[in-house]
């Protein structure tokens, strides 16, 4: 009934307990790790208490033979299976339209639900879902991230995040319109608004942050030459906040005259995760709001600080619709150790690296192909692009040179070894040589690896 | 900063202001028009205080010698000018980007604000800017016409309106999301969600209403079969919510096997002003939140009740961002002589009627193709697709007809003259064969009036 959503998620409290802006710093800046325990310790208590109602939680540990009495703080987590897309995907399988993992059991249809798909980046569309409260309280964290990157009054945000079923373009747009003053422009993918358009848009109402995918901003750049819009002076970007991920910084960057481009993390099931702050240097979990694991790949325990591994997450927050108990997200970081210059009690993680299911073993060191961007980007004789390819126990990483008979390919593969842990054979192409390979003109993600023959 | 939208539109007392399903019958049915109109005085009063601030109206007014103590109530409302989508896009090129009819001079990017276009159906796509207060009021007016067409918890609701700039997917999806416990697929146009995929969406979701625009509905139904989805069987419509207008009813509930449809009107500009009732006997005019006057086309005078004109629309919430005070949409419509079944104090028109730029005077007479639509829905020989040419003062109208060899032209005329008011001349063609005039299949909306020669 109208107003349901506002009597379900008392916004009000919810920007208290989870501020952006002025009052994120205010709040969090000193404060003990014990303290920031306290808090996450409680918001544990109630997510667990709401797990243990949910069919699909039920299932998943029970068949460990785990009773409620055995998770009694964050310390027992690890003692809880994690689980995956394939295991939402086998809940609505067989419980469907909607599976099992939301808590709304014959409550359908009585209160709002909130439900979008992923972009399919990763394989099929997933379903997800979200409760009025989890999903402000995402929409907040969307805020706080954007002011900490400096969003300031003012502001003007062209969005290339998509529409239609994604979340993505839903989620940034409500969290931009409701949690800040900037004026946001919905733009949407190519297909929602054609390019010219965007960039005409852009140059028109005076965008000065970018939020997106950093391959179509890039793109962008040099859609607005071809309209006769200087990067720069007709469109004036002071920030571009993306997954930058294992992209080239650098190159979006030049590509839009100067702006400063900002890295987060974070997937559709969870909302943001961690964000790069002014320093630029890591990305700092929300763990007021999220709790970070970082897992060995093959056997799923807890690694140390330092150590590369899956992103397993707990959503403290999201309480109400479909939680997120030790979701692993295969996606690959590492704990930066040491602390942070803002006396946040907040670690930080060096980024997303790759996944973990294209990673390859070789010799026995897990590679991880996509880390090959960061090793590179220094290499200003490289376009960025590249693919890998793995025959037996044998990888080969194509390169894009810009002039590639006067490449060096020993340093390439000294600095690729040094990055990679594996000896690895290199060789150059020209320029758009690895398109075909990579998909990069028709996948929103280009491929980076191709496994070959048996 | 976080928070700041639902700091400014204090949405439970939206809720209470404009009710939404059981709470709208028990607050208006039975209401005297003498109150009715006390509270539309109320609101005009802090409408047109708000006006009397905004640059765009001090000119507008201002340059008819309009003083703030000409205007007291709603009757002496005539006095004020009109103006229209044209006013509007001078106000940008005289202040670009947003022009000088919001209210935030100098207060850009110090409160939020929320801007759109329209879809450009009728030219250049448009800017439309609403506050938290005004946007929330419009979505509270969707969720009532929903509940009031039949609406019910446990409906999913699949809507084909598109996103990225344009307003509409955004605002239905506002509304249904944040006002209504239905389950809300966000498919968006063929571009954002292949018309394939949107079949088997509604199919897996169990979709139970559509709204958008009818056309496209009613291609989902073909598209479904394609697919192998039996409409009525596989998919079971019972509902379907659009701009009919003169778009015919019949053939897209029988195309989705006997859904009922439903029709309302709104401007982006104002938001929902009116929608059909479960009756289905014109539409409603929501006038606590819409004040509706029907205008002569040439002189702008009002009709009396009955009469046909331009409807001219005094958007009496939107009082924080954008006031509309007397925007002519250009649409034509007639307002239905009479009271109305559920004792409300609203009058009702009898839906859109066709564009006043798309009229044409023969003979004395204006004559709104679009119309035609309405004329032919009862004639199960014709497909309903037609075009109308206009040579000096002679009108052709050119209808499909199933077996154009057999049509009874004699009958049809003289329907169409009833009809419309004149005589015309009236040519068969087969299936499709209108296509090439009214471009149906790229426009949204199909031309229907071709003006030849000089």
């Amino acid at each position: 009934m109208s107003g349901a959503y506002f009597a379900r998620a008392d916004v009000g409290q919810l920007v208290r307990d989870y501020p952006a802006g002025p009052a994120f710093l205010a709040r969090f800046a000193g404060m003990s790790v014990d303290e920031l325990r306290g808090l996450q310790e409680r918001r544990f208590k109630a997510l667990m208490a709401r797990g243990w109602a949910i069919p699909f939680y039920q299932r998943l540990w029970g068949a460990r033979g785990i009773e409620p009495d055995d998770i009694r703080s964050l310390d027992d987590l690890p003692r809880l299976p994690t689980y995956d897309k394939a295991d939402l995907m086998a809940s609505i399988a067989a419980h469907p339209p909607l599976g099992d993992f939301h808590g709304l059991e014959g409550g359908l249809g009585r209160s709002p639900l909130i439900m979008h798909t992923t972009s399919g980046t990763t394989g099929k569309p997933q379903v997800l879902l979200f409760g009025p409260r989890g999903r402000e309280t995402g929409n907040l964290l969307i805020a706080r991230m954007a002011h900490w990157m400096g969003l300031a009054d003012g502001d003007v945000v062209h969005s290339v995040y998509g529409h239609g079923m994604i979340n993505g373009g839903h989620y940034v747009r409500e969290a931009f319109t409701r949690h800040t003053n900037a004026l946001f422009l919905s733009a949407g993918t190519g297909a929602e608004t054609r390019s010219a358009a965007q960039v005409r848009l852009m140059a028109e109402f005076g965008a000065t942050v970018a939020v997106g995918f950093i391959d179509y901003i890039r793109t962008l750049a040099e859609v607005a030459r071809a309209e006769g819009l200087e990067p720069g002076e007709d469109i004036r970007l002071r920030l571009i906040i993306g997954h930058l991920g294992t992209e080239d910084r650098r190159a979006v960057e030049a590509a839009w005259g100067g702006a400063r481009a900002f890295d987060w993390y974070g997937v559709g099931d969870t909302g943001c995760i961690a964000a790069e702050g002014p320093e630029r240097d890591g990305l700092y979990v929300w763990e007021d709001a999220q709790w970070l694991e970082i897992c060995d790949v093959e056997d799923g325990t807890p690694l140390p600080s330092g150590a590369r591994g899956d992103m397993v997450i707990t959503t403290l927050y999201k309480s109400d619709v479909a939680p997120c108990i030790r979701f692993n997200t295969h996606d690959i970081s590492a704990l930066s150790p040491g602390g942070n210059p803002h006396g946040l009690p907040f670690r930080r993680i060096q980024g997303f690296m790759g996944r973990s299911d294209n990673m390859v073993k070789l010799r026995g060191i897990n590679v991880f192909p996509h880390a090959i961007s960061a090793l590179i980007e220094g290499e200003t004789a490289l376009t960025g692009e590249f693919i890998c390819h793995v025959r037996g126990q044998q990888m080969t990483v194509t390169l894009e040179h810009k002039a590639p008979a006067h490449g060096d390919m020993t340093a390439l593969a000294a600095r690729l070894r040094a990055g990679l842990g594996v000896e690895v054979a290199v060789r150059l192409v020209g320029p758009g040589a690895t398109a075909a390979d990579t998909q990069i003109e028709t996948r929103q993600k280009p491929l980076r690896l191709i496994m070959e023959g048996g």
